[in-house]
């Protein structure tokens, strides 16, 4: 016979998971209620205007997809890219690498402007190539990349997607609630996020938001989107009219529980003071980090504060020196992926985890494991 | 500002979600740890395990979808059917017609066998369009269709399907749990549940299995699978092999905490008790129902225990009934879906809430809203 299952009580310093609060914890344990309940919508509602807050965005569409950030992506993608489209996507790391086999699977042409792993996406190169294919309907970029802790300058590269007259898809799954997005002032046309980085809630909901132009194209497509879960002329019947819901798919209710609380206490806080405690406890972090030898693997100038990628001291092994932080201090930190596995590390500090005591505990169980 | 959020306590007698025991919602507010922890990865193993109880099965691949139940079809569609494959599509409800829906936009050709609503599937209509149609690779059916409460006989299903040498993706969402499920037995090639129905877990995880035939198919496929997130190529990664889990997507930890105590209470009744006890509370909810002179929609033999649909009788306001139950009693029963609304009423018995305590409440509450 199994039985329940007890997890251990972890300090969650990696790319996500987060430190999730009590707050949100209990809320997610709330008792569970129909999604059609009318306390359920009139939740709903609020939801939507703290995903706007979070987001900077008036637009009309903007709810939590019913799944992780992967299926928030594959949202704006399947959406957007008809075949044949052509989209530019930006590739400096693991996501922008994801987002190339969406467009190639939406019967879309990936038009690639590579950039070194660990390196922001250079602008420069990206209005190249918009000038090179003036039949370009779409710019994809990661803002945040996980895989490596870059930061690539999202008001920039949308206003060059202006200029060459392109939809924009921006991935803030690593950066909404940590580093500023400004959805409305910078002009995003597609964003997705996930739940459980700077928002600091549980894994498995994509936040979104669809600009008013994102979604003429949306209504307009001559071919049908090729998923019926993530299509948004449908999910809206539940999500965008608050007047009347109709049922589409049975929304992950206590899951939503717990991002309503993790918006509620993001408003609490407010954006600017999330942006700012992220930013301070960076550089607590980057003086200690620095402290104990560790190089990072981004310049200081495209940094993510929220995630702090350091190269593994030559003699120290990675996956021994991870268990003992696990082991003996309860610290999970993130591993390299992909081309960066086994070379880095990667320290979040995200949403509730970013706290003087992390960057203290870290700090100490850093040293010891590595002595 | 916008506060917490705190739902009121309701009795959940719909079509799902369906009353969470409190162990589930305890379970669901436990630390979340990594997708990548040791500890998390034992709990995998050990859902796996509670799946492959659940589903009757031996089957490698059984993993819970990080989506709604709508996403666990979508993924034994995108997975199996490439463009141009004919699949014998069974309708009698709404569920059959996504099927189609999910069909269509794999640029599959559906070859629909159409019953009246609150029927179960003809078999015989079955067999004579899977001989009219020797080039059909899949036959696809619901089994227990939960927009009318007609349970359709899988076994025979299965057994044409393999006469004809076709594979089979069986609907479970409303069935798992609460009537018998037996996919080795039976010989089903790719099933999809929901975490919110029988298994009284809260909405938002699709539970899936494929045999290994069909994950032959997928694997010998000569087109890619339309959806990177459901790609079970892809995901197998990290459901797939216990000794090596590597990352995909970030799994929804807190909802798969929920998941695994569902999965072990239902171990500890035991399924074949469980089936009964959906079973025995159905009796006796018939028997006050047709005392309250209520006529059942669908006939005696093809009825769902779990999900018991009643016509309205003349003169009662549908709206305003069941809205009065809600407010005055805290209980949630379902309204007509699609050709059904402001018809019939679907009074679920699912799971935790197949007790007697919800039978009286359910009678007495129907009573009075009617009189």
């Amino acid at each position: 016979m199994i039985g329940s299952f007890h997890p251990p009580q972890r300090i969650l310093m990696g790319p996500g998971p987060s430190d999730v609060s009590p707050r949100v914890l209990a809320a997610m344990g709330r008792p569970t209620i129909g999604h059609l309940d009318p306390a359920f919508v009139g939740m709903m509602d609020e939801m939507k205007t703290l995903l706007q807050y979070a987001f900077q965005t008036k637009n009309e569409l903007v709810m939590p997809v019913s799944a992780p950030g992967s299926a928030g992506m594959e949202t704006c993608f399947v959406n957007l890219v008809e075949p044949g489209d052509k989209v530019i996507v930006c590739q400096n790391g693991v996501f922008g690498g994801r987002m190339k086999e969406n467009v190639e699977r939406c019967g879309g042409i990936a038009v690639m402007v590579m950039d070194d792993w660990g390196n922001a996406v250079d602008a420069n190169k990206v209005e190249d190539t918009l000038k090179a294919n003036p039949d370009a309907k779409i710019l994809a970029f990661v803002h945040a990349e996980t895989s490596t802790g870059a930061q690539s300058d999202a008001k920039i590269l949308c206003a060059l997607a202006q200029k060459y007259n392109v939809l924009t898809i921006v991935d803030a799954v690593t950066s909404l609630g940590g580093t500023p997005i400004k959805v409305d002032e910078w002009g995003i046309d597609a964003i997705y996020s996930g739940s459980q980085k700077c928002l600091s809630c549980t894994p498995g909901l994509s936040p979104i938001s669809f600009s008013a132009r994102a979604m003429d194209v949306v209504k307009s497509r001559k071919t049908k989107i090729q998923s019926w879960f993530l299509d948004l002329t449908l999910v809206t019947a539940y999500w965008g009219n608050a007047a009347k819901r109709t049922y589409h798919h049975t929304a992950p209710i206590n899951a939503l529980y717990g991002l309503h609380e993790a918006l509620v206490m993001l408003q609490e806080e407010g954006l600017e003071n999330a942006w700012a405690r992220h930013q301070h406890h960076h550089l607590e972090l980057k003086k200690g980090l620095e402290a104990l030898g560790l190089r990072f693997v981004v310049k200081e100038q495209d940094r993510l504060p929220q995630l702090n990628s350091v190269y593994i001291p030559d003699g120290v092994d990675d996956a021994a020196a991870r268990k003992s932080l696990l082991e003996d201090y309860g610290l999970e930190i993130g591993a390299g992926l992909g081309a960066m596995a086994g070379k880095i590390w990667r320290i979040g500090l995200m949403g509730h985890a970013a706290n003087e005591r992390n960057v203290n505990i870290c700090l100490t169980a850093l040293e010891d494991v590595m002595s």
